[in-house]
């Protein structure tokens, strides 16, 4: 069995793609432990791509690979996003983005599987990662959406966290109540052409320190700024900037957890009926074990 | 002792303001127990007026309490927002909005000391409540600003907590962040003669299910709407309602006491630095026990 994998491996190195996407499988199977005992931990670049749907987070991602392939980066897009039009490796839908990378044997765009699935995100993309990182890819693309919880859970692997917003005030809003705006590196305005653009920059500088940029990802324009700002980030991030957005994580999967707290209801029956105080109710629910060990 | 606080309780029962000042007072303070010995549980009706500085509370607290005057209710106003022009029971500054009631023995204004003053708020409030009611005030208008945790404090004893916005993504995206979206009762597009505020009431339907008003308080412009939704809002309210308001203050009031936990540097840290996954960071922070007990 070990050795179907190690074969697997020499392959995808080869340059199959389609040995990749087998081990890619793999690793979120039961069989994922097999896999990672092959490979050796390899440091790679991972960019996070975040934002609402509609953002326009698989068009930037499309330009951003362009980029990359440019310099020479084999680039790998894991596709968290059950909205992207990607699916198991192959692309879906006719709003093809991707069709340039295609036939591209550096480039490996792949689908991850749905959250809760063998510990879900957190532990699926981690080893996706140090597979890609293993085959030689030297940038991983994490593309996500969702209500706040898997974009937490992609900022705290991906280095820089790109939050993808339109502008107005719709999508500001929704990503301030996802707790998005403090883990964001870089905040992107895509569609910038649009009506209100540098009004939502403005709206935006108040809410978060991370530099906000505009793009047009559909006309490129932008993009070579988008990538200096990637390069930026890199070459100024600092240990107390990344204790102040693990800090923010963390808090931001705590909160997950104890939102499905098993004694949440009762004690929110219990205040809404005047039965507790709300202060009493936050104390019991942070003293009461939750449940045991899965990731919440 | 106890009978000095007896007289003035009499005093203050017959009209007196300067003794349900007083009273008021010694709430605060270290013989807040003696005062409430002496006092009967009493239902009163609680507003909550809350939003960003320089959204308008204090014009809106201003135009509810003339409306509320016309129905011959006694109201009581306790400013929790430090920017507030009232200041131990007197009018400061210039842009006084409350000349009107100065001389109006059925009108109390009164700010209420700062938090962590005997317990915070959270002790100083209710306390405060209890004592109004008792003293036959028919109305307790709450009004605070702060970054969350007071509004959310206050949203905890009133019904409803109206959150005052202007038009705008700034005041939307600012709420949004520190939780009030979930916490509102009622929200009100103060200004809204100013550009923007039909797009911002667009923008916050999709937010909330709160009911969404416009209201330009300085010119008396929709008072009457706002106190018939006031009226609509404590007809319709439901214990569903209440039970989900209350979800969503005891797990503001849990982040809070999770970001004053004495591991979270530590955590973000080791985070930062690789040392450990967030979800170890953050089930460690859910585990380990918090500051034994005061209200965070």
């Amino acid at each position: 069995m070990t050795g179907d994998i190690a074969e697997l491996v020499d392959a995808a190195r080869n340059g199959s793609t389609r040995a990749a996407g087998r081990l890619l499988s793999l690793v979120e199977s039961t069989r994922r432990d097999e896999v990672l005992a092959l490979l050796s931990a390899t440091p790679v670049q991972v960019l996070g791509i975040t934002g609402p749907p509609g953002a326009g987070k698989s068009t930037t991602v499309a330009v951003l690979v362009t980029a990359y392939r440019r310099r020479g980066l084999r680039v790998a897009v894991l596709a968290v996003d059950p909205s992207s039009p990607y699916s198991g490796g192959a692309l879906l839908g006719d709003r093809i983005r991707m069709t340039a990378h295609i036939n591209d044997p550096g480039v490996l765009i792949r689908s991850v599987a749905a959250r809760g699935h063998l510990g879900g995100l957190a532990a699926a993309v981690p080893a996706a990662i140090r597979l890609l990182a293993a085959l030689s890819y030297d940038l991983v693309v994490l593309e996500t959406v969702g209500v706040g919880q898997s974009e937490i859970e992609i900022a705290a692997v991906a280095d820089p966290t790109i939050v993808i917003l339109n502008p107005g005030a719709g999508d500001a809003i929704q990503a301030a109540k996802a707790g998005l705006l403090e883990v964001a590196d870089l905040v992107v305005i895509n569609k910038a052409d649009r009506d209100g653009a540098d009004q939502t920059v403005r709206d935006l500088r108040a809410e978060t320190h991370a530099p906000i940029l505009k793009l047009i990802a559909a006309q490129g324009d932008g993009v070579d700024e988008l990538v200096e700002a990637i390069d930026a980030h890199r070459r100024a991030d600092t240990p107390a900037r990344r204790s102040a957005r693990a800090r923010a994580q963390i808090l931001s999967l705590a909160q997950s957890r104890l939102q499905q707290h098993p004694d949440l209801d009762r004690l929110a029956e219990s205040v809404a009926a005047g039965g507790i105080d709300p202060y009493a109710a936050a104390v019991s629910l942070l003293t009461e074990p939750t449940a045991p060990s899965s990731p919440a």
